[in-house]
């Protein structure tokens, strides 16, 4: 009689509002499946902390409640790292890496991230293969950036782009409550992909309305034209709510945040770092002389579990529980990835590729969705986010304020 | 047969996720009182927009369904105004002011907003009375900031508390994810009342919890004393949470957002206003070379209806509704006010105030709610705010975001 396998969980890279969906998905799945598997644990930040040995074992410690309020909980439950393993497969890091998995009886390793996470499964599977060791090496997409490759989206954007939109709406009412002349900035997140900033479309509700421009980093920035697009716009309307995304660059691929001039520092004669809504703040004071203000939605973007989309839960949980499948059919290498099989109504279906294929990949929103004057989005681009943001989270409460689950 | 007077209502200052939910609750009464008042119109833009004859008739214009929508939308339904009344009586806008209210066949003028308001309202009342003008003029409480006088509390409040403290339970969550050390701040609104800031101490689940450090306007603010107390919670864990309020200032009465350089300006030559978050990041970045970040929450705070609190909305309403029940007894020269009767259960009835008592005074956080290390609050602050922020906002969506109530 051959033991049975454990099943290792990590978290890695930036929270989200649903890489707790994937992470409950995954056990759910796999204490549905006690044939096959034995204990499920997870890292404590991830391989950082395995490799100190910390981590908790999630089939024992968390009640059917327990890992109920999981799903809905944002951020990271099991604690994340950045640790990127290294190129070199003779490190002695594998070797120690290898040897607790083996000493824990990993069957199954799952990392639940973004690019660097993707490439730590890539890693860890060709180090397995080539030292013929039998464990399965399988990512569980996660990132509010939507910029992995080979699938259709990825968990976290939906609920990152339900808050944006919802909170830009609710920013175009406070920003028109007066009649005099003024533009308000919104700073989105996304350095090299402009999907977040660009789901700030959906806060329309006509043509012409609010948000009147957006600005990607997938389209030079030029503030020549900017200005030009925001007179056009001050002959339309008098309250101008403008999306722009942190990582804007101009055509030598400056980012818009290095404008600022070298002598700023404060006091301490600390340099201060400055986001692009400020620096845009800033210019359109000087060009129009208008009220302006600039506001960054920051992190909030992506720790909101309170504007989850219900969507984004149960793809993300499905995510983790295709994981638990996919590694009994011996899948290793692999991730997670969403392919849609219809936009109205929308319907999806999980898939596996090949991790090698994803991970230090970018993908962009591409051009096709992108109106040619460089400032919207197209019909193709709203069909394609709209499914994502649809439903509301459950929320659970507890003396008027979200009730979360913690790690003791 | 003398014709029925008609009611004006207008919205003034910053915007509040219920100040609609007030003038929701005027309409709703007036209209149950047809037999007292005739129209009920709303001010465009406030006494501002009035002035210009812009105005629309809220009884004649609005369904019973777009009433109730009318209550849960955020920011100002009739727009709004900072506009202050001249000082001086002889002033021509007086007499310009009241030939408009009276061809309307104005009886009762409501004004809801905040300390400027109660000034619009003061004046108006007094020059009434001196000029036996037989119209009340009346004021509604509405303001995040908490800080009117002759009042438990304000209505936008209750709404504005849950939205912080729920957000900066989320921030701190996201902070708290990687092991290593970190700061994160979070910078409040309020500029002389701490009482948004001082909300945030509901975000914490048990006694030591995050956030660890509260800093208030109404205590004097000194960087020593913030490095110790930063030095001080390191020695009990690795991830701090520190609010702060905009308007923190130090012993001689200088705003902290005042500490930068003269010399900070942009690539444009304007000088750069950095806010006291961005400020104190840069020290502790300096001062404990952790990671450090800064988050603003901005207008969100205020205009964020998704999060609005229930208690918050049935109270605004109630203001508005008991507001036209005193005009009906003639009250003139008034604010409607809260008194609270029980902390526990929760217990409140409106009463009337002398709006003159009321503007240009100031309610900041009483000494003893402060904890004498002056970064904390008191069980009694907590029993204060606790009730406020109860009750979940009704949430109408359309299409995976929030649905609310426009001016067509």
């Amino acid at each position: 009689m051959t033991t049975k396998k454990n099943i290792l969980i990590g978290q890695s890279g930036g929270p989200t509002a649903v890489i707790n969906a994937s992470l409950c998905g995954i056990v759910k799945e796999g204490l549905k499946h006690k044939d096959c598997f034995g204990e499920i644990y997870g890292m404590i930040n991830g391989i950082e902390g395995f490799l100190s040995d910390h981590y908790m074992n999630l089939s024992q410690d968390l009640s059917e409640e327990e890992l109920q309020l999981l799903a809905y909980t944002p951020a990271a439950y099991l604690g994340s790292c950045r640790f990127k393993l290294p190129e070199d497969f003779t490190s002695p890091i594998y070797v120690t890496l290898f040897e607790k998995l083996q000493a824990l009886n990993i069957g199954v390793f799952f990392y639940i991230g973004g690019n660097d996470s993707m490439d730590t499964a890539s890693k860890l599977s060709r180090y397995a293969a080539a030292h013929k060791i039998d464990i399965c090496f399988l990512g569980i997409p996660k990132t509010i950036d939507n910029d992995l490759v080979l699938t259709d989206h990825t968990p976290g954007y939906g609920s990152a782009a339900k808050y944006v939109a919802s909170t830009v709406r609710e920013i175009v009412l406070d920003s028109s409550v007066y009649q005099q002349k003024s533009v308000t900035i919104i700073e989105l997140m996304g350095r090299h992909a402009g999907w977040l900033t660009a789901a700030s479309v959906l806060a329309r509700k006509h043509a012409l309305d609010n948000p009147v421009l957006i600005y990607l980093p997938e389209v030079p920035f030029s503030l020549e034209q900017f200005k030009r697009d925001i007179e056009a716009a001050f002959t339309r309307q008098n309250n101008l709510i403008i999306c722009v995304s942190e990582g804007i660059q101009d055509a030598k691929g400056h980012f818009l945040c290095e404008y600022t001039n070298s002598s700023q520092v404060d006091n301490f004669g600390h340099k201060m770092l400055t986001g692009c809504g400020k620096i845009l703040e800033n210019y359109v004071k000087e060009q129009f002389h208008v009220k302006v203000r600039s506001v960054e939605l920051n992190v909030c973007q992506r720790c909101s579990g309170m504007m989850a989309s219900q969507t984004d839960i149960d793809e993300a949980m499905l995510a983790g529980s295709f994981g638990v499948l996919a590694a009994m059919e011996g899948k290793t290498g692999c991730m997670i990835s969403f392919e849609r099989d219809a936009d109205v109504p929308y319907q999806m279906h999980c898939s596996t590729q090949d991790v090698n294929q994803i991970c230090n990949r970018e993908k962009c929103i591409p051009s096709s969705w992108i109106c040619e004057s460089g400032n919207d989005l197209t019909e193709d681009f709203l069909r394609y986010v709209t499914p994502l943001i649809q439903g509301e989270a459950q929320r659970v409460m507890e003396n008027g304020l979200p009730k979360y689950l913690y790690r003791k």
